[in-house]
């Protein structure tokens, strides 16, 4: 089986969020990594596109029961059915997990992967998250670019 | 129906933070309110135990698929056994959803509540989210006690 | 906490099956379960109504995100937005599993139950299930009336 | 995107179970149909592997929130974590449903694509299901081979 990744981010995100999610899509592709996503539109949308492009595979874990709104850079859609709930799913799937751009369903993936705390979680941009005393709470990789994304993962060390 | 409240918070908590979760227990209990939680130890244990010494009803909606390590205090337990997705299961469960503490699963909670958008959320003590420039992300109502969080619901307005 | 049955049937049921689950809401209310149900309409909604008119608790484990649809019967509604995913935990919540009458959606509820195998399943009219040979899979106990039914679960043996 | 078919079936099968799964998946990959399934032994396994050896892509939907006993043949990997809740995953990610032998969990899943309603479901051997008067209950399209399960589907008419 190969290498698998979780790519996270809004449906309503910057243009810089999505030049870096295709940018990320196209080069977990070239590793041979399956890219796992939310399967709609924004992030999840630019980096299926860019995995795509790359002749990587995707796969959207979409919250609806049908493939209605999926994005069409899919190469596998699993309508869970199961609404936001379905975040989970996708966290769990990943062997790292990469967030790009910030939004409340966003920092709801963000958290799960750090809930789980199995695999590595690397944020690229988004929002920060700071304790009682004003602190950033520690274990959040922080990348500057998709390279020192991927980088962070650990995958390819 | 009752009114339905999702209190959501860590099993590692603060003395301060269990004190406040069974103090919201207990008010939530004397105004008739169905109090919703995690069902496990630390603030979800302390809200139950609130509400219950307060002759509430309070539900426990468990990750797991039995009542294994459920805290003795519910009225009813749901052992989901859909894991960590239970977390979303909470929010949807509320006609508001108030927040004790922090930890990565209190998190994914409160940005699950906020991602949702239909009710109110509140928060007492807990973690701050900051977007990409630095600024509190709007729309959280912070509170400063439990009956400030009662009251920024605007159930019993 | 309370003993907790789940009863699981049909939005569109006969006569019978309604009279049938009113009867038994009835019963287990007198007995001090706590009853579990889908929360919608047909049988879902009797064994509410008859729960509550002996002054039962009744949840509603809804599969929608929102209370919309959900019977007013219900002491409490767990809408968990999980969609049909949400007849696994309707059955992993009781301490016996009673089916009244026969649908797909029912079915799949009572091959969840027996697929478990925690607890006592109880079949009260419905659906027939036959092996490859054409004899009856054996371990679930058929009940001919709403009493046999409660006696059958074992839970007041 | 590819057509995708949902393939289900015990952990504990026949050897013509077996035989029949490995087919099946040979037969999807070749007409270059995904293959979803629950990702395990038995069936899942068997199915898996005919369409590995016939070049085709397998997308395992598990129980369970890691890998942890995935059979390796697998394309993908899904650690729902949401446990038998899967299995409503697995039928909404079918454009066609097959299901080949009988178990608890397995009817489970052909209930669920019943009750979905929106794709075709086929049988191959297994569990019979009667209603009330002993008629077999409509619906399920019942084949006697691979080749006429797929056939049956009308995905390839």
């Amino acid at each position: 089986m190969a290498v698998q990744v979780a790519v996270c981010g809004p449906r309503e995100c910057t243009e810089e969020d999505r030049g870096n999610a295709r940018e990320l899509g196209r080069l977990l592709a070239e590793r041979g990594a399956v890219v796992i996503c939310g399967g709609y539109s924004g992030v999840m949308a630019a980096v299926a596109a860019g995995a795509r492009e790359a002749g990587g595979t995707v796969v959207g874990v979409l919250s609806r029961d049908t493939k209605e709104g999926a994005n069409p850079d899919l190469t596998v859609a699993i309508p869970t059915g199961v609404g936001e709930a379905r975040n989970n799913i996708i966290v769990n799937s990943g062997d790292a997990v990469i967030v790009v751009g910030g939004s409340w369903g966003t920092l709801s993936e963000l958290a799960l992967a750090m809930r789980r705390g199995r695999v590595p979680v690397v944020q690229l941009g988004g929002w920060r998250i700071l304790d009682e005393r004003g602190r950033p709470v520690p274990g959040i990789r922080h990348a500057a670019s998709p390279e020192e994304a991927l980088e962070l993962t650990g995958l390819w060390a």
